[in-house]
């Protein structure tokens, strides 16, 4: 069967792109951030699935649903930019390992250029990979590899 | 000045790449990855300068050269995988924030799902950016980002 | 006063069960665990509340709920399986010893034969006891010993 | 432009105020605690904006919804007694710097008298300062300590 | 075969039962306890074989022992509440885990409620489960959970 | 018995305010914050008893003399700002629980957004709470809740 | 009724007392040592009861039997010495709490100039005190403290 | 020379021995602890120099001071309780051990009993031994050890 | 005096040997041990003492007993497998260093490849050397190292 | 303006020079080390202001003093041996930071070489730099280095 | 094929092997070390190619040839003394990995009874086992066990 | 036998000096830092021999090259700054005590007000001393007091 989508979830003070600390964040908005994913989606052939919540429980709602897309093959799988929650959720790590989902760990900034409660990730153990410090470049990139991932089921 | 070349340090024990460990670091060899990282220094418009050495001095070395480069703007920075020097080199962080060499930190494998030892990387504070467990695809993708960091030198 | 039923309560991800993982939680769905618990119930003369949640917020408030039953005597007290916000929830700990709920903590699986991060409970300290590892029957002999325990008020 | 109201937030189990542990946290109730908050308002010419909930997510939106209200210039910040929250919530804290809402962290024990895990805050690190274990008179110190500050934009 | 007897194997100061500190373990003593487990090995259709001793190598001898019977087929396996040896003594964890034996870990009282030293278990990883703070009852738990995987060897 | 005086002890360092760090502790001097309690102190009906010393055995000495002054009923207890003895002082902490000194410990900074080491404090579970950041108002409230806590003896 | 004798028990390798390392324990041996006991258990109107076992489950068992003697008022209590299992035995602390013994910990060195591991014992919170470093005179010590907290029932 | 004297230095809060926590020290005050010093003097023969100080820097002095009597031979040491400063002052040890004075030291509770940071002493691996929770009869104690020491120049 | 034996002491669980995990100890018993002992021991000219124990107790007494033969000249040393308790027995570090036997730790297992608790040895700082992962070879190696310390007394 | 004068402040137990412990701090005595430093003031054309003392207060006022000197061009700043102080005095690191005082710490010994609660210094980070472990000649060197930091007020 | 070799890789410093810290090492040099080496290889039937340097990256490269040799089948392995590098290099345990070396660890003094960083061997876990404290006959046995290992490739 | 020379060996990235960081090293280059030693080399009256590296292990190898000549007498010891590897290199710390060479650890930086990874140095306890932060003049200091040291032998 042939995917039809890629997921983007974003977590924990996304929303406030653009707002504030751009020093950081960069000066776009969560918006423009979803503009930068969807050439990325169109190359791959598939929807973008664009969230963002600041509910944990949503988030882990989020995982499990975009599970079942993976189990029945209607999606890629996801890009994870969990925010704070990377750091401190162990429920969003097993939402992603118990679900089953194909996903790859996104941060805008270089979390690990920053204060040391940062630097440990409990969702990169079960994740395909990690992109951080690269910007909204980065959601590209980790789409691009979904779908890469997808041709070659075999690579890994 | 317009860069002509970009970076690729590779450090300990990626010469065994492909003759050793697929499972974990896949079947390719360090000639394949070489020829994997081409087409992005190409779409770069840039050559590649790419080279491997298990010596912790060596890779010193090469860094602070890469760096004059960088000063020069004859590079467009360096994609850096240091293998296991990643997570004991301070010497190498050193060089890299002395040599004001802009890097991006690569693991072919996802380390964060290995032993807790590689979960920490003395370089990442340094460099713009990681990028890891995307196997080969990650050296494109870092070549990539370090092309367009160049292009909108406001961004990060 | 009568207690009329007993609560059992439900964390995150435990709406997946079944569906992956049955060498770690068993094959049995959500649903499945639901009627294990029910002659457990009968056993004890009350009615089952059985619920599942991925929200910590929504468990706090269902554990509020439960506390002012226990205190009006019309709950035996409440059977907890908080999966991952055992390890991480300081909210739900405090919000079982805030509303003075009898609780008891039960894992499917033998949470201390996997990671490090599963060894240590917040909510241990303020349940009466703890049951892991012993899939839907944990459940019942909580249950079991939720009702006994009003039975001789005096025990513990 | 002038500010027309002040938050204060309160997070989880702080709706069981009065009912549980008077010896910790006094025998008011949360509309007492509210009833003490509005001469401190009243005082400094502002409404009170005066909310609680269980919810982490809840939270976080409205650290955002004050943050924007702060940047408008109609409120004169917040209070905040996060709860267990304080100790665990990475999001909070990112909520609170990232919309760039002045705070005060307010707690009504000595949190510090109790258990270690009690000891550290997340949020203090973000906060204009905090004032524990002078139960419901802490918030009114904090309502006026935020209305100083505005008067005196030069203070800390 | 069939097996004919469960394991119940008690350690150090368990012999204390009933005369001192009722407060912690309850007033029963160690016949009571017998006695409380004598209905669920009867419920089991098996004979109980209960012992305690206050030296660690006595007790790796037993579970020896024990082992050797369930490798026969002749013991459900084994309930042990090994009391401080739980948390000091590797011996019998590898006691446990190099003899095969099926071993369920109980304590009277809920440890986790207790001083840190008692919150880690060197037994429990290789033990099927943990029962702590149900009181006597926790053993007929165990008992009855042993009998039921034997019933259904594809448990667990 | 009337108190008619209330104890407001500084430690080391506090006698440079206003000539050196006004970034940290603001622009004024200790004779300021000085004449800044003395509102308060009037509030409450009582005299300041205002002092500062660098050294620990002196500030040892003044707080036994305040937890006399407290027996006798003639001081609403003590606003203790400790400057780094807070950090180091298990002496101040006997001190204040052997005299018996009703005490909020107070700092001009927010010392959870400094360095780590000042973090924690020695003293703080043995003071009825702390206010932090808050400028000299902190030592204004802190009168406050002494006066206020004297007038309900059952608050806490 | 009347104490007729004191117990004095001594655990691992104690009885290699004077055969070797005389500069860390004095060139006495274990009978010199019940010598030196002697006329302290005279001076209190006792009988001396002085054993020694290398084996931990022995002297759990031995404390037992004090502390029954302790119940029944026969001995004046226990000074214990027990070598290395003072650092990592809970099984001997647990007896001599649970079995209610009063009892002193002493050693004939200055087990806190020694390994760091020799710091911390895990008796001491359980027992009345602690004499160290001061040779075969500690246990005289230890046995007139024992007499003379038994004339004064009150005091500790 | 024969030694006339022994010191006996107090230091932080010991003043306030009687007037509070006599749960914890007793209910003695620090005259009645001289008191029960004397007859261990005379009985040594010499006389007693009893001070007590909240002053590190004094306890300091005073430790130099006994060190000069002791290369003179005029004392036979002392016993020091230096009471918190036990847990934090590395200058209080290097005074001890600078100045050469044999040294015992002492508490009169049980300092392994309490909190945590009272378990570890500085002072502790450069004096002769410790004696700790058994009141001022340990003060008693260690005098008179002093004085066997010296009357055996050859123990320890 | 020349020596006529040579001391092969094991700890817990090795009596399992050969019925258990024979992926991580090999197949062959205790019994296949010993005579693979006996060709080297006879090598050395020396008769084999070779014993099992799994109580702590017993083997301290036996170090003991060895520690006298080698004393008296009678025994090259002892070859030592603790098992388990080379990990939490400080009572057997001391037998052997009290003792004064030159013993050589050795475990059949490399113990440094299995989980972290079995990475330090209390044992090793006492013992001449340490032999781990080469199986039942590592102690003919053992003692013919034992044989030729004794042959050139001068080394080590 | 000219300087005039050049502080030397020498902490707790430095008074005991030459007495005591030559091996680790020379034969010298502290009014030696003062003549040490006499040529180095006279080459920088300053006069030296050397002064010791035990008490943590006394040398934070010292400090201070300096401090006011180094304020007004007076002197050349401090060479500071703080002994024990060095690794306990959050109060000496603020007086220094606070009262900005330009400082250099010395040791006469190699602290580094010590007990490792030596290791890490409060002072440090607030130092110009460190001398340690070069005996007296280390002051001078440090005198040194404040003459030729004054004369090029660009260095560091 | 059969194996016509045997490596022996010497790391940093062992060089200087009896030129310096005899008690340590013996007085031994490095051709000493390698003439006791000879007759194992010998009696193995294979050449001796025994090196060493001081540069971890020539070790690793060196690593590297031995490991090819062994998947080429001639030779049996290699004997590692990596010196320091033992306890800092993760480059030469992911070589020896990496390569799939069959690799014995050996020590010539007991780093077990040394500073504290030598307790721990990154490599260890990665090798077939360790020898340490042995001396020269330690190469010895890992050259013989190495040979053993071939013979039986079956074993471990 | 009369020294002709000082070494000073300066290790990874001290080659940069000069072109990067001048805020932390100063402006001057390696050749200036060369300059800089000249003159204290000739006042002592030796060659000065001077060198960089980024190679740990070339660097091994000159301190053993300096050692050799330090054992001859022919040169005064060895200026050491290892850069990064002072905190990672054990190797470099055993070939200086290896090769028993006198050096003394040297950095332009105050390392301890940067990185905590910068706090600890394993060189510091086998170096006679250590300057940090005192720029270029550090490194005469250090060549001085080797100078001085070698003519009093007897110093430290």
């Amino acid at each position: 069967m042939t995917a039809t989508k890629v997921h983007v979830l974003n977590g924990p003070n996304l929303n406030l792109l653009g707002a504030r600390e751009p020093g950081v964040y960069g000066s776009g908005t969560l918006d423009d951030l979803r503009r930068r994913c969807e050439p990325a989606a169109a190359a791959a052939g598939v929807d973008l699935d664009f969230r963002q919540s600041n509910h944990e429980g949503e988030l882990v709602d989020w995982v499990h649903e975009a599970g079942r897309d993976a189990a029945a093959g209607v999606t890629l799988g996801a890009v994870l930019n969990l925010g704070a929650y990377t750091h401190t959720s162990i429920a969003l790590r097993d939402a992603v390992s118990g679900a089953g989902l194909p996903a790859i760990e996104v941060h805008l900034s270089n979390v690990h250029a920053r204060e040391p409660f940062r630097d440990h990730s409990h969702l990169a153990p079960v994740a395909i990979g990690v992109v951080a410090g690269l910007g909204p470049d980065g959601y590209a990139y980790a789409i691009d590899a979904l779908a890469r991932r997808r041709e070659h089921s075999t690579r890994r």
